[in-house]
């Protein structure tokens, strides 16, 4: 064997940059650069691929050079290629896998995307808890060329249900006689295969590790999941934030390469939706109608005020979504989060009125007016702070995601309320 | 030895859990809770605490144990616990600290916050490149205890340059007489001590690395950064990029923790900043104040116009900031990127534009006033978008987090234009 890292040059690239380098490639180019390479480093470079292309790849190699290459595939990877093809592909592929591996596949794929299930390869190690240190660690020589996961091996029962988990370090420490059962931890983090990855990604940040079992109800080992994947599951789950916060149902394809269609309506929903509930401002602005048209003036501060109390408004929602996200607060909180709000929108309002006023005595309004934006200012950033902050809370409560409280959406919910303030300020102000 | 995890009952308890029950118990009994841990997992205990309290509970320890505690602590969370530290408090902890341990602890501490020097811990394990597997293993037998990673073995010269790696799993597996010159990868992903925290993030997740070498410029070994400290960082960096995303400096410490006066600096920076971009709007709407004075019912419109154009421009400026930040767009594709948003941003005005006449009939304003606000509506949505998507990539060339470009300060950018173009197609289509 020896030199597993040395082999020609291509050997030598990172299969991250493989995989950037191939879709730039002819098909022929494609097929040359991949024929100096082992099996399990073209496996490594697809697993870089979306589905389709991994699947394109391997129907151009040599069916030898495929089948070795699939059977090196983690198999949580292959069980997604498998889940993207057609019936007639999938029943080719499938027949390239060996019978025992081929059933651990077709169970991995019945799990719903985004679960623990889905995300599980079985290329972890097994021990019994009877066996020896030594006896382990031969196990380990003999199947840990194929293994996904070496550094911790799980020990199962007869019936491959999972009772505890030791590390490789520790068989490797341990005297060679002494048993499993002496090393292990009994009290495994696991997830059941139905359990959210983000939930999951919460386990494995939490506990620091650098994979965690999958069960099935019936407490059988699954397979695992490697901190590599939970890298790409963060990955996902920010992006989904993002647009959230922005107000876009989440975009999974890569920007340039969604089609108009879909980024159409994932952004249509949302504007729509603001639309209608901004829709109330012309409302409010028609009930003071007769009002404005005797004080034009007024009309020249009203993006300026909402636009501020948006603003304000968002900073609010937006620490508060996220003190949620990370646990930093929960939904028992609420009154001191209200309590904080209600004095820093207030500290934020008098030195944003302070400004406004100077702003309308800049424009040459008369002083009352300006009194009056300055006034507003003050009452509609404290009401948008505690607004802001306190709906991320409710949301939670009530079960959705505080991600949606975007700033587009924080800001249409305080715009309407924002314009009362200014005009009822105004009619008391001006003696109307 | 045998029986490392089945000690005393709290042995058992998760450090992370611990770190969480601790702060909310009386001084005695936290002695009594830790003293029946071993040092080990009060060290990892103490991880998951903040410097302020490690040091809290470190000096009401028994002198004995708080250094056994200090010993088996990570040296980058030695060297962030003694950073936090005044001088005399320093000194003494150092001073239990070995010596050859105190200097390396001493040169981590040199390295500035977020870079990958202050993050790299020192309990990596080294071998030479002429030993065989067996002597490596023989190494990692002796010194794997005390190590934070044992699953990669880095390969140095005498001069302490990094010059190959090779994983504990290729050692186990390779015949015993194997040079580790056969074993070893020469071209090490790698980075120097100075590098971003956010850049070493993108290279575990590339190469989906468990641990990644730090090196000084002459190439020599630093230490290592463990995969469980990148997830420590993407979660900051996330936090950081939450905030900029609602214009909020972003605020390091939990949200009912950080002081009223932080929180209000961070806000009011970006406050005052959108508000002097945004006072243009009332310059615009004071050079059409006598056209307003005429046809109030223009007013009613406003708010629901720009925000619309606000909203549409937050959406593309969003999803065009995450293709950025994951790398699926770069400055080149600038006009790619205009040239989907004009005809996206079309389309969805020519959606809400319809809606917008609807709305206005509902108001009983005129014909023409209705067909102004839709026709604005048209320009104002395709406008907003194709500003919104651009100035990420523009920040982007000049240098700039494009987490900037939030949707507040998107909103305020294309307010005032908004309205201009609101009123010259009014003046176009009202015949004034």
């Amino acid at each position: 064997m020896a030199k597993p890292h040395e082999g020609p040059y291509p050997e030598r690239i990172e299969p991250f940059d493989l995989a950037t380098i191939l879709p730039q490639l002819e098909h022929p180019e494609q097929l040359e650069l991949l024929g100096r390479l082992s099996p399990s480093r073209v496996a490594e470079t697809l697993g870089h691929l979306r589905p389709e292309e991994q699947y394109r790849i391997l129907h151009h190699l040599p069916e030898a050079v495929a089948r070795a290459v699939l059977n090196e595939m983690p198999s949580d990877d292959v069980a997604d290629l498998l889940l993207a093809l057609h019936a007639r592909q999938r029943a080719q592929l499938l027949d390239w896998l060996p019978d025992d591996y081929r059933e651990k596949v077709v169970a991995l794929m019945s799990y719903p995307e985004n679960t623990a299930g889905s995300l599980a390869t079985v290329g972890y190690i097994a021990v019994r808890e009877y066996w020896t240190a030594d006896e382990a660690l031969g196990h380990v020589r003999k199947v840990g060329r194929e293994a996904d996961v070496v550094y911790y091996v799980y020990v199962l029962d007869a019936l491959g249900r999972l009772v505890g988990v030791t590390s490789l370090r520790d068989v490797i420490l341990a005297a060679p006689g002494t048993p499993v059962r002496d090393l292990m931890k009994t009290n495994v983090i696991q997830v059941q295969a139905d359990t959210d990855q983000e939930e999951l990604t919460r386990l494995v940040q939490r506990y620091d590790l650098m994979a965690l079992p999958v069960v099935d109800s019936g407490g059988r080992m699954v397979g695992v999941v490697t901190v590599d994947d939970v890298l790409d599951v963060i990955e996902e789950e920010t992006t989904e934030d993002v647009h959230r916060m922005a107000a876009v149902e989440p975009v999974a394809e890569p920007y340039l390469e969604a089609s108009l269609v879909t980024l159409f309506r994932k952004r249509v929903v949302w504007l729509l939706v603001l639309f209608v509930a901004g829709a109330f401002t012309s409302t409010v602005l028609r009930h003071f109608e007769e009002f404005l048209s005797k004080v034009v003036a007024l009309a020249l501060f009203i993006p300026l005020l909402i636009g501020t109390g948006g603003n304000a408004g968002s900073q609010a929602a937006s620490l508060v979504t996220r003190a949620l996200a990370v646990g930093e607060v929960g939904t028992r909180d609420v009154a001191r989060i209200i309590w904080r709000e209600s004095r820093l929108g207030l500290a934020l309002g008098l030195a944003l009125g302070a400004i406004g006023i100077v702003r309308a005595a800049i424009l040459g309004v008369e002083s009352d007016i300006a009194l009056t934006v300055g006034a507003s200012q003050v009452v509609i950033v404290a009401w948008a702070s505690v607004v802001g902050a306190t709906l991320p809370v409710i949301g939670r409560r009530l079960g959705a995601d505080p991600a949606i409280f975007s700033p587009p959406l924080v800001t249409t919910a305080v715009d309407g309320v924002g314009l009362i303030i200014y005009f009822e300020i105004a009619r008391y102000m001006l003696g109307l």
